[in-house]
């Protein structure tokens, strides 16, 4: 019997990786289920080869157009699509390669209908931590890391007694712009920041890793997912991201993953957790071919967006979702050329900053401050 | 209720920080027995610090001298004292620290005595390793290991399914010579031999470690402890030992346990196994101190003994016994100044080459191998 998988997000970095993966596990397998947002050619190599059932699109007129070429499958646009692809029927796990806020409502629906979540969409646990992991509690479903960090984690996790870990040891490559100062930041352009050291990845995920938003929304994710406090959360810069992550134990010793920069690996395990397969792959990676690996601390005020992270972290409620929203629309505002590097980093503090805490929160609170602050952080870029 | 502790070999490197971990965790242990070899006045302290019942000592007259001074204590002789120490009463674990193949009928009584063993004398396990873990499965006995490498793979295969592990892989520092190229080794000195670059260890394992008949003698150790053929089990070059050892899995992934070079941590997790409790030290080691770690494969024509061991490995039998009494003659041989460093593996060879097997081997024909291969590599110094 195959495991029937959804895929949300199918045409992006880690939605590739995703269908190489069951591509190269047929016989273990089903994709039911996918969504894309704008690449209408490789959704159709997709639809082609892994004949789903349900495909969510962006538009109505998306959706009539892919039908009358494929009459069998069923199109469904918008929120409603990634929610029908989050829940089709029979579905096991549900892969959330969705990039940002987007992701909460089809995951929220996903695990109300009892599926596990093969979770790569990490700003949804910042921006909603507590009703995520609650959601997933109450409906007995488990939430495992895609992040090759968190995969990390887990993965040394397994067999170990909680009591026994000190601390969780994120590792960071430090982005494109490590070698940079500050004064240097000034200068450096989108085609600049697009050049990630080791790991080829989405724009947006890219431009997180070199402002350390990224490792700062990892933090965050790693509070949520391992029930860990932020004392016990360090972070590490390590140059070649060999080491995904690591574990340290009560006693002094470490644990670490290490391996290739390999998206499929830390995916698979997701999807076939607790067991492991042999992964298909041209290049092996052997650790006596890796020469030197670098370790180093992270200089705090060189990378402010980790600081301002753990501090969003630790005040906790909404804190995170203002943190993440401003980045989102800053991202997207440098990408399309329209504010300069470092606003990045001034619009997101100028967020948390101005934000004032509810009292009594709700997730349909937290959705609506999410909304609030792109609005603002939107209108203060428009000035 | 305290866990009773017997200790073979309490004045040595490993005996003393055994006691280490013992001192700092007094709510814990209770030394009930020790075996000291010849440092009697470190002896004395350790029988005044942890008032053992029982104590093992090197001959009769030593053991008369010794209860004039404490007749509330039993000391006993030679083999029956170390087997006396091993079968202690109300001892829960035994801890292991004798070099070379004297340890074997202690650890032997130990084990048909339903204790767990400690396991830091490797030898036991590479002279006769089929009957040690037959008797500890009979007696549903834990073989718990001490070497940091072995113990790291211990450390991270806890909750793993051994289907799913592809490879052990040992780090080997290379020694005191590892950057020598074979044409200088002709020359070296017993005391360019005690040089280890990161382990402050008994001048026997600095040597083993110099001649990588010390990784030889890991790898025959891993074969047992963990039931993994030679195919499974790999040595990398890790020149700064941070990384004690690793496992690969199926998927390409490696865990890896590291940590400081303190052999004070394998010992206290052998000691407080499945459980972990912190390590009091002076300084505490921290990965973003590290800075550089290096990685290499090992060449094996620089390293022929490593290649040796493997071999007698997969020959089996008694190959690997002669493999390690030729290796401690020949070092005692070295350490007395009778011989050249180079010879030490000449000896080994020979041993190896000329070595007849047995057909249907018995411990007791192992043991005599042993002694007899002693006898031959004794005299062909003598010559």
């Amino acid at each position: 019997m195959k495991k029937k998988i959804s895929l949300l997000g199918a045409t992006g970095s880690i939605g590739k990786s995703t269908l190489d993966v069951l591509r190269n596990n047929p016989e273990m397998f089903e994709l039911v289920a996918f969504s894309f947002y704008s690449n209408i050619e490789l959704a159709k190599k997709i639809i082609e080869e892994f004949q789903p059932k349900i495909v969510g699109v962006r538009d109505q007129s998306m959706a009539q157009t892919l039908t009358a070429l494929y009459p069998k499958v069923e199109f469904i646009a918008e929120l409603q699509g990634l929610i029908a692809v989050a829940t089709a029927k029979d579905v096991k796990i549900v892969l959330t390669a969705l990039i940002g806020s987007v992701g909460l409502l089809p995951t929220m629906a996903a695990i109300k209908n009892g599926k596990d979540i093969a979770l790569a969409n990490k700003e949804i646990l910042v921006m909603a931590g507590y009703w995520v992991m609650q959601a997933a509690k109450e409906n007995d479903v488990k939430i495992l890391p895609v992040d090759s960090e968190h995969s990390a984690i887990f993965q040394v996790l397994q067999g170990q007694d909680m009591k026994n870990i000190k601390e969780l040891v994120i590792t960071a490559s430090g982005g494109s712009f490590r070698d940079l100062t500050r004064e240097e930041l000034k200068q450096v352009t989108l085609e600049d920041a697009l050049q990630h050291p080791n790991w080829a990845m989405g724009k947006k995920i890219t431009i997180d890793s070199s402002t350390m938003v990224n490792k700062g929304l990892e933090v965050i994710e790693a509070h949520w997912l391992f029930n860990a406090s932020y004392d016990k959360i360090k972070v590490v810069l390590h140059r070649e991201s060999t080491v995904h992550s690591m574990i340290r134990l009560v006693d002094g010793a470490y644990f670490a993953q290490l391996g290739a920069s390999d998206m499929r690996e830390p995916i698979q395990y997701a999807l076939t957790f607790p067991n492991r397969r042999p992964l298909k792959k041209e290049k092996v990676f052997d650790i006596a071919d890796v020469a030197v690996l670098h370790f180093d601390k992270l200089d705090k005020e060189r990378f402010p967006m980790l600081a301002l992270a753990f501090a969003v972290g630790v005040k906790g409620g909404s804190f995170p979702t203002v943190f993440n929203a401003a980045n989102e629309v800053a991202v997207n505002a440098f990408i399309a050329g329209k504010i300069k590097y470092l606003e990045i980093e001034n619009l997101i503090q100028r967020a948390v900053a101005k934000h004032q805490e509810k009292e009594n929160l709700t997730l349909e609170m937290v959705i609506e401050i999410d909304k609030q602050t792109r609005q603002k952080v939107y209108e203060r870029i428009k000035l």
